[in-house]
């Protein structure tokens, strides 16, 4: 999307790929919304760090990063040896996909290079064939997440207010977004709305990239405490809620996604205010077949005993905000159950979350 | 209860009364739980001051506060005329009044100390009178929270894991607190069992001043995300939900507490977990007639926009997370229904919301 730093405005993907010094080129998440800066990785362990770190977050960024790792990983390879070479790509593989454990883009966006790499003859065909899987995986995604737009649109009318949780807007995708999607092109499209972000703690993402997104686009948004969305209901300032997921499971209709999503879609449920997901094709996992079975990434402590902002003299600083003697549990994601999701917004329609199996084939699964 | 500060044990109360230099002195709770100190203030205009800006917090902490305000605020008065006495007392009354506008307590707590100060007959005899009434109510509000620990402690048995909000811990009262008294006398029964702490956003009072006093008090808990507790509870982790609160309806059972209690009511109702609400009586209100008439307090953005804590250097700071050019909503209390209430604890016993009113003889409704 356009970002505006000191009055000059450009386009930026968040995630791009440097052929020249093999370098993923990543926008750097935890600087924003106090600045704007673009970093590059020297090589795939880098990659993997700056995923689990997160400088790069989000389902598709980190999807279309790691499909990018894989290829530089690819391309760091030196030798002849296609057996050696094969050894070398799984030890990649299995760095990047660890990176984020709960996410399946990193891991269907890897499955996907190395299908399309299997074409080459040679290491230096399958090194060329793995770059440009990942780059277009990369589009594919941009392609994808305008395409969910189109859709999520509809659901948008004049007048309302929007709730959203967490970041899932172009910044967690290499473009566009998903769940900020539907806001973008219902802005282009003349409507006037009003969207509540979710600050989401602990790492604040709805205050600090969800906003920036949205003050980037001026779009009217408040930033609300993760206690408020309740009250808000209640009172009938909320008429509707879009989220992204980091997984959705395609025999089910359950929903991983930021912790505090699953609060948000009960909170809706009694409500009766709509409660959609906005996702691309590659964040349906086919596989598995309960939602208990999602691994829950249990992040460090420290998320939940502070917090990152600026200081006073404008730097960014770590600030401890708990009692010193306590500890914390940080749980990253929970899971909502499809009986409280109104539909599914893909880059192919519309759905009920106990639709997808049915719609398998259309929505691509392999299985 | 009893502080530890380096090394060294001492019993203290969050409100207490110097008559000699006519100032309420007051635990300072915004340096907790980084910094233990006592302040005092001058005048009545400084207590109200106090109650805005949250050195002294919580229902009954702040009932006791204006109490010993008003006398404060009485016995700064000179002059033998009664009827310019009354009405500098109205004027006392009201900037104390004002100071919270959600919370019930400080109105209370005043009614009570004027009513008991119209038995002297002269200004010295009434403003002597309003000294010792206000110490009776801060008398009373501690006893009152022994009780609710006495009644309260049979709900935990031992392995639970038990969720509170906010705080309404001892800080909160003149001593012991409400929802935190059960724990307290479960402790000296000898229970064993594991307190969440809900961080509680924007102000974190649940990160600073119930995880200080939980710490002190040697009570096992861990502190969470106000996202997580939704999840945790799917996971079969939370057994019972105890919260404080500012404002009880007699008439409907409706509670108002801090901005998400309404939240967790909402997922304990839906898990099946019993959730609780422990009160002193001075916190029903038996003249209003609905919860959606009971002001909710809209505090500044700035809560929501950043957070307080200690910085590398160890000193207190206020740092900026969110987006610097958006803003935000800060509704402070929200609203809970009965129906999601499983009991009400008081000093006077374990009532179902419902029952409040068939009982307000015996609960002290005076109307």
């Amino acid at each position: 999307m356009n970002v505006t730093v000191r009055g000059h405005t450009e386009h930026f993907r968040t995630v791009t790929f440097d052929a020249k010094t093999n370098s993923v080129r990543l926008i750097e998440q935890r600087l924003l919304p106090h600045e704007f800066k673009i970093v590059g990785t020297k090589n795939f362990r880098e990659t993997a760090v700056a995923i689990t770190d997160m400088i790069v977050r989000g389902a598709g960024a980190i999807g279309a990063t790691a499909a990018y790792g894989l290829a530089q990983g690819a391309l760091a390879f030196r030798g002849g040896s296609l057996g050696k070479f094969s050894a070398h790509v799984d030890l990649v593989f299995k760095t990047l996909a660890a990176a984020r454990p709960t996410a399946v883009d990193p891991v269907n966006a890897m499955n996907d290079v190395r299908r399309q790499m299997r074409a080459g003859e040679t290491v230096a065909e399958q090194q060329a064939l793995a770059l440009a899987a990942a780059e277009e995986f990369a589009n594919e995604d941009a392609r994808h997440c305008e395409e969910i737009g189109r859709h999520g649109a509809k659901l948008i009318r004049n007048g309302m207010k929007v709730l959203t949780h967490c970041n899932a807007g172009w910044l967690a995708f290499v473009d566009t977004g998903t769940a900020t999607a539907p806001l973008y092109a219902a802005q282009a499209q003349g409507k006037k709305f009003h969207v509540f972000c979710d600050e989401t703690r602990p790492r604040s993402q709805g205050a600090t990239l969800t906003a920036w997104e949205l003050a980037q686009q001026k779009i009217s948004h408040q930033i609300i405490a993760d206690n408020a969305a309740g009250h808000l209901m209640q009172r009938g300032e909320i008429d509707l809620v879009i989220v992204g997921s980091d997984r959705v499971l395609g025999r089910t209709g359950e929903v991983a996604n930021k912790i505090g999503t699953y609060t948000k879609a009960v909170l809706a449920a009694r409500h009766r205010i709509p409660f959609y997901v906005a996702i691309p094709l590659s964040t349906i996992d086919w596989n598995l077949k309960r939602g208990f079975d999602i691994p829950i990434e249990e992040r460090h402590e420290s998320e939940v005993l502070g917090a990152w902002g600026i200081n006073p003299q404008d730097r960014r600083e770590y600030i401890r905000v708990a009692n010193p003697t306590s500890g914390a549990r940080n749980p990253g994601f929970d899971v909502t159950p499809a009986e409280l999701i109104t539909g599914i917004i893909t880059p192919a329609g519309i759905f009920k979350p106990a639709e997808l199996w049915k719609q398998r084939r259309k929505l691509g699964s392999i299985s």
